[in-house]
């Protein structure tokens, strides 16, 4: 099964470097969308076991339909699919073909493996699911990284500083003088040939965010930890919005996905986000 | 789809941390298994896209038939199977299924997420799937290594120092005057209150296993990178083997999984590893 839907003419392939220049980069693609949907809303898709939201196929597909005016992105979690077994993988390819080829999906995956087998993660996830880009996990190092962005179409956002408390066990140890987060990010600059490469980087440590938004000026981040994990909405985009205003993706997951009334939360969540940018650009 | 067959009684929730003493520990297991089996062959099933194995099924149980007298373990390779979609993730669940319940499964798939997320994917590993076992990625700290070792049955391999080149990109980084992978197998030690937590550390770099061997004496050690990737079988197992002639698992995917004679090889392989042992008991 291959998801034709979502994938763009030519883009099929992830083991060539060589690139189309008739096709847009990732950056492009996403500065595109973020301009023309005037948002930097993603939206999580989590459909947690333990709630009833059943079937879960549906449930995206309402939220999807009901937030697609307010959303730039979505973001799919394959643990709660996966969970589901084999019938979750495919509900998780229908889902991710229901989001409208002009919005970026982002398969939060957070995968991490040394050379063939990275690329088999690639391939599931841009071939088989169809998606625009994947959260990658670097302990592995370079090689593990590098088979994700071999396609200048797809980005792959590579986990930085994340949004939990265990953050502190790793990412703030020092390294050759600064935290092993900035380490990471310092790499994945040099990893950003084809400009396809971005950061994870949790709304909860607003002043990493902004650390690393001094040496990574133009890498877009993906930001999880708004609302139900207690990220500070202004801090965060003051701290990691780019020279162009743009340049980042706001994640909800609970917060919309289990929303009384989604498309409200959603609009919502994106027009305080584009409040709090106006009051950085001026 | 609930894997049955290889789910222990009383084993198969994930989220309680009450033990049942009636079951053995995933240490119990894997020293059982190792004993009885006289072997610490695991056997790395890779089905690489481009290789021509197909039905992949019937390769995988071929393999599993021709080897089970000699390897105490299996390790299937998530990526292989997820680059299928969801055909592949029931493909996985079968072969798992077929491999004996006084043999180990690891499910090789390097996971790492936070919280709720980590939880759904300790589920589709043991409970969906059936495998005894994870290797998972530390970089997100406690929080996301803790959910995959709540059962004391089931065991988590952390990755340590992996096997391939990139390994040296952040796991050589000196942090707390040693480097990355040592403050990950301290780390490892201390989450280790019901033996269940294992490490992940390539024949490639004997040196590295020794050392992490010195302030582990107790953690099995899941140990790829031998044959293909070039690490020396008697230096790995020189520098990883336990003080009961035990405690490792020397991996091998490519050298079995596409030999014309896999039994063979995997006799070959288990006897050399054998060999090797009693060198270093004598």
């Amino acid at each position: 099964m291959m998801n034709e839907l979502r994938t763009p003419a030519g883009a099929a392939g992830t083991a060539s470097a060589t690139r189309d220049r008739t096709l847009p980069t990732f950056y492009e693609r996403l500065d595109d969308a973020m301009r023309s949907c005037e948002s930097l809303l993603c939206v999580g898709l989590d459909p947690h076991p333990r709630e009833t939201v059943d079937p879960i196929a549906d449930h995206c597909r309402r939220i999807i339909d009901a937030t697609v005016e307010f959303a730039v992105a979505y973001k799919p979690n394959s643990a709660f699919f996966e969970a589901s077994g084999p019938d979750g993988l495919a509900t998780l390819a229908a889902v991710i073909a229901h989001v409208p080829d002009d919005r970026i999906v982002i398969l939060d995956a957070k995968r991490g493996d040394i050379g063939s087998t990275a690329r088999a993660y690639a391939s599931a996830a841009f071939d088989m699911l169809g998606a625009d880009a994947i959260t990658v996990n670097p302990y592995l190092g370079d090689d593990a990284v590098l088979p994700f962005i071999e396609n200048p179409v797809r980005g792959a956002f590579v986990l930085c500083h994340t949004s939990n408390p265990g953050a502190m066990s790793f990412q703030h140890l020092v390294v050759n003088g600064w935290p092993l987060y900035m380490e990471v990010a310092g790499r994945a600059i040099t990893w950003n040939e084809t400009c396809n490469v971005g950061l994870v980087l949790g709304a909860t440590y607003p002043e990493s965010l902004a650390a690393v938004r001094g040496i990574a000026p133009t890498l877009p981040f993906l930001v999880p930890g708004v609302g139900a994990q207690g990220g500070d909405l202004a801090a965060a985009v003051a701290a990691g919005i780019d020279d162009n205003g743009r340049g980042l993706l706001i994640s909800s997951s609970r917060g919309i996905f289990f929303a009384d009334d989604p498309g409200s939360s959603a609009r919502t969540l994106r027009d305080a986000i584009n409040k709090a940018r106006e009051s950085e650009i001026r």
